[in-house]
């Protein structure tokens, strides 16, 4: 039997090769008309696309792997359907990776990469990664990394990130113009570039307004919400600090759940802006004040650069460092 | 030179094989010493595995996927943190696919799955497929298949759901308890399971109660966010219900949001339950009594019976068929 392909199915309908493609793959390009005549065309043949034999006939696997700390997250399940609405545009496949925040699940991990499993890499830090071989060896041996968010800088790669000192710095500023005069921070792991940018925000801003710094209202949060909630309920016992100002929503949550227990009022008694992707940030009770990282937009672009490495031979990825500007959403939470 | 595999390092730790190999997976099962040790060793004499070779030796390709309709939605991000706790022990990709509730793309991906891409597939169906001639294809293939939520009944292979229909009709009748007689129910498309299952629990209750039923009183929702908001205003304008019961998560936030705008006070003017596995759930405003599906342990299960399809020959998936009971949270939002 004569195998059908994409030409045939072009062919019999009297449409483009890549019109049958697009259609293939519904995309917005092509109206519901063609892709419905298409699809009934594809079925009614029994027409298979095989992806494996031109994967070998070109030596690629058509997969690219994303490797992220956790996925029960707003910010990477965004950034995950950014990249995807690239991959899938381009006819690539996604395998997704966690690490749980676990440097050896890390290492692992990407020694599963080696042997053409993967055409290239988008990565996100885990909280516990301080030594990058692992990555250095995936390099050299000609796999295109890319880093988007949590990033290490000391790589020859493109990084995708947003503002954090920026928006740290103005996160925390907001908080001082809202009259708080005693300000924590909850931060995220110092091993993460992340961590130490909005870290470093936070104190610049303490600094410009005259506001004395104090080490203890600076809280080291780990990975665990039980561990977080203690750290917090502490925090606003011993030092009951006017403002919080949480490097990220899981440990936003956490203060809300601590005052919550603890019958602290927000924003009478305490106020939080909080870096966030949560979509209820403005059902909660109070709303929170969020900087909205668009995360969506950072995961299609570390995808597009990463295309652009595997299409064009001579593409420098490490001249690739994008920084987006992230929104501060003013709600109840701050209010003074 | 001579390559190190996993018995030289057991071989110079003097240790167990499979203590090595479940220390280089991070496993529970082996100390934070054990795994420091093994992963020292393995660095300083660059022990990386083979699953390539391994898998072209067994003709496997060592890759389950998993096809569900979207990502940023909390159901779905804690099955696949289930799913995957499973395929990290047995060393096994996950390739991530979204049909972003569209059958045209569901079609396409299962094709890409033709030619021993993956060994398995769990999948949890598009809002439009109504043919499943596509995974009919796939099984015929020998591919095993196995369901979770948004299952096909008519299909000979293991299905992974919730008590929808007992859930639904206890969500209706908690309504009804706390005074509702007009109760809406936003449902998700008749074309899937849950979707008429959650449907004639509610109708169920409405009888058993003796509440008339209304069709106007049944909205269709769609996978668009502006088209819901929009059907949720008019429909409490409208028609005034007492109650409503969400058959997922989003057209809760909704509704929530519908109230904001129309001002209209829940729990006093509008009781809500909803199904849903939102974090935030209990600090939303008011807090949102909920039906919670045990999300991780559905998707932990589902792949654990994919596995034993993959481990043992003889096993028949069509016998498995798993109900796990979903939990009623009374919060705020159903208050008297």
């Amino acid at each position: 039997m004569e195998s059908v392909n994409i030409k045939k199915l072009a062919q019999i309908l009297n449409i483009s090769i890549s019109t049958v493609s697009k259609a293939l793959r519904d995309s917005h390009d092509i109206s519901k008309e063609t892709k419905e005549r298409v699809i009934a065309l594809a079925n009614e043949l029994n027409y298979q696309p095989n992806p494996y034999a031109s994967s070998l006939r070109k030596n690629k696997s058509k997969t690219i792997a994303v490797i992220i700390p956790e996925i029960d997250n707003n910010y990477f399940s965004l950034a995950i359907n950014g990249i995807e609405s690239i991959a899938q545009e381009k006819g690539y496949h996604v395998l997704i990776y966690l690490t749980h925040e676990s440097y050896l699940k890390e290492v692992a991990l990407t020694k599963l990469l080696h042997n053409g499993r993967v055409d290239g890499v988008l990565i996100s830090l885990s909280t516990t990664t301080t030594d990058y071989s692992h990555l250095l060896e995936l390099q050299a041996k000609g796999l295109p990394i890319v880093f988007f968010d949590r990033v290490c800088e000391n790589f020859d790669t493109a990084c995708i990130t947003t503002d954090d000192y920026d928006s740290a710095f103005n996160a925390t500023k907001h908080l001082i113009d809202q009259g708080c005069k005693k300000i924590a921070h909850l931060m995220i792991s110092k091993n993460l570039s992340i961590g130490n940018k909005r870290l470093a925000g936070y104190q610049k801003a303490l600094l410009d307004y005259q506001l004395p710094e104090d080490e203890t209202l600076i809280i080291n949060c780990t990975n665990d919400e039980k561990t977080d909630l203690a750290l917090i309920k502490n925090l606003l016992q011993e030092k009951k600090p006017h403002g919080i100002f949480a490097a990220v929503e899981r440990y936003a949550i956490g203060t809300y759940q601590a005052c919550k227990e603890l019958n602290i009022i927000i924003p009478e008694e305490l106020k939080i802006i909080s870096f966030s992707n949560l979509q209820t940030a403005s059902l909660l009770n109070p709303s929170l004040t969020t900087i909205t990282q668009p995360a969506f937009q950072i995961g299609k672009e570390a995808a597009t650069i990463l295309f652009k490495a595997l299409d064009e031979k001579r593409f420098q990825l490490k001249n690739e460092n994008i920084v987006f500007k992230s929104t501060l959403l003013q709600r109840e939470s701050t209010s003074k």
